[in-house]
């Protein structure tokens, strides 16, 4: 352990500071990725950055990346960071705090004139929320190879604007290729955005991987009829059957440890008070860590689905809108998360993230893990987002311990490598 | 039973006719009450009226009454009608065939030169629909002292218009004073807007009465969260309490024979594809003949709702917002249908209305029943509403048994009473 302690204070000023660019009257904070608000965010980034002397760097999708040397400058950097962009209806927390607090560990050593092995690097990826352009996680997914720069430039909001054409108004189009700046092992830390922290009273989340979700549409169709005029035996219902899919689904959920499943969102058609629904149109929603799992869940929740319609006598349409692989962390840096909370005093959980993070395809390209802290209520997305000062400082604290104690052991192994 | 034919061709061609005054180009009928259309079709049932003879009389609320002397004019008329307005997705069946088939009956015993003992009357009755100035039934309503004419006349539409402004804009605002002009029995034609006739293969439906109808707003409230991070043991799904509501409605609809049960209509909120539902809202259609059985399935049904929501542990209101009793129609006015369906050489099945009808505000004031015939697939409120010329006839021909029958057991009873 370090002897270092980031400033909790200094930390929380900049989180209520910088909330103000795009924030909102009830307290949260709409800052669309790539608007005029997240292009003010970006250059405070950049400034704090300059302040400590160190050069920011911006590649092609406007992820920018500040490195801080280290005694070795072969190595490959260790990254922190998440994201700057809010939701429209956005809290206080989400995303920036893995910035700033990145900010507040790059600020902490240069206080105590301490160099790390590795050279350390500030990253700030563009477009994780996907609520002005889909999908989400745009940016690391354009650094780490999975969408081409074309199909990230071409991407629009509902007004019709360019991701391209917005990032090359806001004047964050980078030199640097896609993927051309890399790292040696990443750490997000973020809110935990679900209600399991706060519930059990943890202070630190060490998450062990994401969860893998499968997304599908379900149409059931029916017969639109009239409530008053159709005995309960010649009724074709598309809202009953999708009732019993519902409560079903929540079943699935409930029979796999670890597992999620809902429909969120239902679309009703006529959806009129005299008439029996004749198709319902849902989203079903299926997120466990084990890939093996979802297959189980899928195959289950397709057999429900099946003999839902035969019973009651329904055609339906079921297919599958989006799978995300589930994303198992690096051993190594969720073991330097651990060390690093119990060197700091913190009770921790291991926790899987049910939400996707840029950390994600991160993963995939480096060593890489995420740090948790508590979300009040599990609310989030929401301008009542609230994580505590003292708890953003103890994920900050966290963070820099994780990242010190891996700069360590890799020196470590590189020791007895040679 | 008489030698009296009424003419099939002819109520078709009126039927295909008339579908012209509010066409739609899907074969539908768009003809709102009160509307420019409207009063073409009105002005075309007088000038019918005025070729046979007969005055017709418009009271205030613009309902519209043509009477044919009997031989004793002393006597109470005997009606028949229905309504002549449609919904905006109407087709060419709903209500005006009652009218039609009514002044086919007037039509056929002119050119046979009968005279019953009763007067008859034709009748229209306003705003039969309900889609632009709500409630339904509004002009019998009024007729039967259920409504105002200050209520009535303040009803508005969509655009602001009131009932009462369009009334006198049409010009059909007649002096006739509401529940002035009276009659002795009513006889309505109508469609049976269900499968069941159809299903069974029979021509003529011998009505009993309409269902009792309940309506309840109920309101689920839980917690809005992300559908990726809240475990399944912490969740507060709105939509989960919904779905077993939706199944337990069915089940206890099904549980009581001639019951039915339905939710149709739904609010989810947010409404998103990874949130879970903090709130649903919904409306609740339980009908049932007997007001009775209603009463133990609106317990069921409290007591459904209550148990949902404690399992899932939500928040909930459960109110109703429309409550209507129970029609049982006249038996000597239904023995007069079967004895004409008979007489005819029809196959009939007695059958419960499911909708409402003007039939219902009839029979707190007079002796009433209804004769329906089949629905292609059950459709109404639909262009594609469909009834065959042959089965529109039986209905016609039924209707003027039936109204002769009447009177002369009528003219029966006041011999043996005399």
């Amino acid at each position: 352990m370090s002897n270092l302690k980031i400033d909790a204070e200094r930390l929380w000023g900049d989180l209520m500071r910088t909330a103000e660019i795009g924030g909102t009257s009830d307290g949260g904070i709409a800052r669309l990725t790539l608007s005029d608000d997240d292009r003010r965010m970006r250059d405070w980034l950049r400034a704090q950055c300059d302040t400590l002397g160190l050069a920011t760097t911006v590649d092609e999708a406007g992820n920018m990346f500040a490195t801080r040397a280290g005694a070795r400058p072969d190595l490959p950097a260790i990254a922190m960071g998440s994201h700057l962009d809010t939701q429209p209806t956005g809290g206080k927390f989400d995303g920036v705090l893995g910035v700033l607090a990145g900010l507040e560990v790059l600020r902490t050593l240069d206080a105590a004139g301490y160099q790390t092995e590795a050279p350390l690097m500030l990253v700030n990826w563009t477009n994780e929320e996907g609520s002005r352009f889909s999908p989400a996680m745009l940016g690391s997914g354009i650094w780490a190879g999975v969408y081409g720069r074309e199909y990230g430039d071409a991407r629009t909001d509902v007004t019709g604007d360019t991701f391209g054409a917005s990032l090359d108004r806001i004047g964050y189009r980078g030199e640097a290729k896609a993927g051309a700046i890399r790292f040696g092992a990443m750490f997000e830390l973020h809110i935990e955005q679900g209600p399991i922290l706060e519930a059990e009273g943890k202070q630190i989340g060490v998450v062990q991987g994401i969860q893998g979700m499968r997304w599908f549409d379900l149409t059931m169709t029916g017969v639109a009829a009239h409530t008053g005029s159709t005995p309960m035996g010649m009724r074709r219902n598309a809202l009953l059957a999708m009732a019993r899919v519902i409560d079903g689904i929540d079943r699935i959920a409930k029979s796999h440890s670890d597992a999620v499943g809902t429909i969120g969102f239902l679309d009703v058609s006529p959806n009129s008070h005299n008439v029996i629904p004749g198709k319902v149109r849902a989203t079903i929603d299926l997120r466990h860590p084990s890939d093996a799992v979802l297959d189980q869940m899928e195959a289950e929740t397709a057999t429900l689905v099946r003999e839902v319609a035969e019973t009651v006598g329904l055609e339906y349409s079921f297919e599958p809108i989006s799978r995300t692989a589930a994303v198992a962390f690096n051993p190594d840096c969720i073991a330097s998360v651990r060390a690093g909370a119990k060197a700091a005093g913190y009770t921790t959980r291991d926790i899987i993230s049910g939400a996707g993070h840029d950390a994600a395809h991160a993963a995939a390209v480096a060593p890489t893990t995420m740090i948790f802290v508590p979300s009040a209520g599990g609310l989030s997305h929401n301008p009542a987002e609230s994580t505590e000062s003292h708890e953003c400082a103890a994920g900050a604290q966290v963070l820099l311990e994780a990242v010190l104690d891996y700069d360590r052991c890799m020196a470590e192994a590189r020791k007895e490598i040679a």
